[in-house]
């Protein structure tokens, strides 16, 4: 099994994800808020780019199921019915709807890779899900969105985490994994840190949450293992796959 | 103090580099090579981009004392007077020379910064000394070369090393330096990583030279601290300085 790790979308980009399982990390927040969102019955996430892009996707989907999330700089969209807090899409709000997602990072890394053979949302909190997903495919492509096109640690740490589970999975006996440079790094990263809620709170991303008093959605992303669920990419949304 | 690292040239490239100490890491083999020619009394290397802008400029210079390096896909490119091995430079060939180089990562990255206010070269070979060389800075950004655009592990752990270095010769009563994600997983390979030859055969980079039987090369990378010097860039070139 041979496993790529990629730290921003653009080296994911420039990569061959041709029938590769893609994985999209995006810990702080985007697929963390996925995961939370079709745990508590959204039908399907549609991520997309620009504000426009999801303002028409809304309106052609019909306004009436269809909620419309995102943000930027971390700040709900104007207009829009949801921002980027894992915490607002409980199931009294997404249960039954279709989401419409733009974020600044992570619905890129999601839309990164056409060619792929399934790409799949990965957090802390689905980390056991995705692990057994994964575990019999022959080549993977973790996407680590990043952020504003650079390097994030809590992602790294979360594809880290990924490996270590595969590696428990497929016991001592398993062929040894094959990883690039950004996979070890990321294996490493995972043995050396505890991804909770304290670490996010010392990491970039998590800085800048604290700026806009949306530190507590750090308590919800480092929650591994809260759901048992994996969002897959089919046709243009995310619906629960694996 | 504060230290950001960036993985790849293109990051560093979006980043703030005004006025700060640019460190540039390529320690499969540029900065490593580059550590050598200085220390084996090369008078200056010119870093340039093209193959053919180093052939125009080495005319330039005066072709009598001048030497063209450099590689393509790790091989010494066709007509050029010396590859891109460490072990190519010594004493009796570079001494009192200019050398204009060109490789596929490293030279790209000690061009990337042009508004810093100075711009290093740090290898595993002389770590000790680029750590004193600006431990009284303000700002210190490490750019890692990387490897066709992408990360290189053996980049990020030897920035960990030399942070390593740092927080050793400032003391424990010195303040925390503050670190970018980058900066902050780097510091952690370098805490889980000995940079060693071994460690050298294992990363992309160097199983790349293995194919081209040049795994001789990772000796000399792997040497810590063979060299106290620090490439400078001065003008358009790198000389002794620090």
């Amino acid at each position: 099994m041979k496993v790529d790790a990629y730290f921003t979308v653009a080296e994911a980009e420039a990569a061959t994800t041709q029938d590769a399982t893609v994985v999209v990390v995006d810990v702080v927040r985007a697929t963390t808020t996925i995961v939370e969102a079709l745990a508590n019955g959204a039908r399907g996430i549609f991520p997309t780019g620009s504000i426009e892009e999801a303002v028409k996707l809304a309106a052609s989907l019909g306004r009436e199921d269809t909620l419309l999330c995102g943000e930027r700089r971390g700040v709900k969209i104007d207009g829009f019915d949801l921002g980027n807090s894992p915490s607002e899409f409980t199931r009294d709000v997404v249960e039954g709807k279709r989401l419409v997602m733009s974020t600044t990072n992570g619905t890129a890394a999601l839309t990164a890779a056409p060619e792929a053979r399934r790409v799949l949302a990965c957090a802390l909190t689905n980390l056991g899900a995705v692990a057994e997903a994964i575990e019999r495919d022959e080549h993977v492509v973790m996407v680590c969105a990043g952020r504003q096109g650079g390097f994030s640690i809590e992602d790294a740490v979360c594809a880290g985490h990924l490996l270590l589970r595969l590696d428990e999975l497929r016991g001592a006996d398993a062929e040894s994994l094959r990883l690039n440079d950004a996979a070890l790094a990321s294996r490493t990263l995972g043995q050396a840190v505890v991804p909770d809620a304290a670490f996010l709170r010392g990491v970039s991303a998590g800085i800048a949450l604290a700026e806009i008093a949306l530190e507590a959605d750090l308590d919800v992303c480092a929650a591994v293992d809260r759901h048992a669920i994996v969002p897959e990419m089919r046709d243009q949304s995310l619906v629960v796959g694996g």
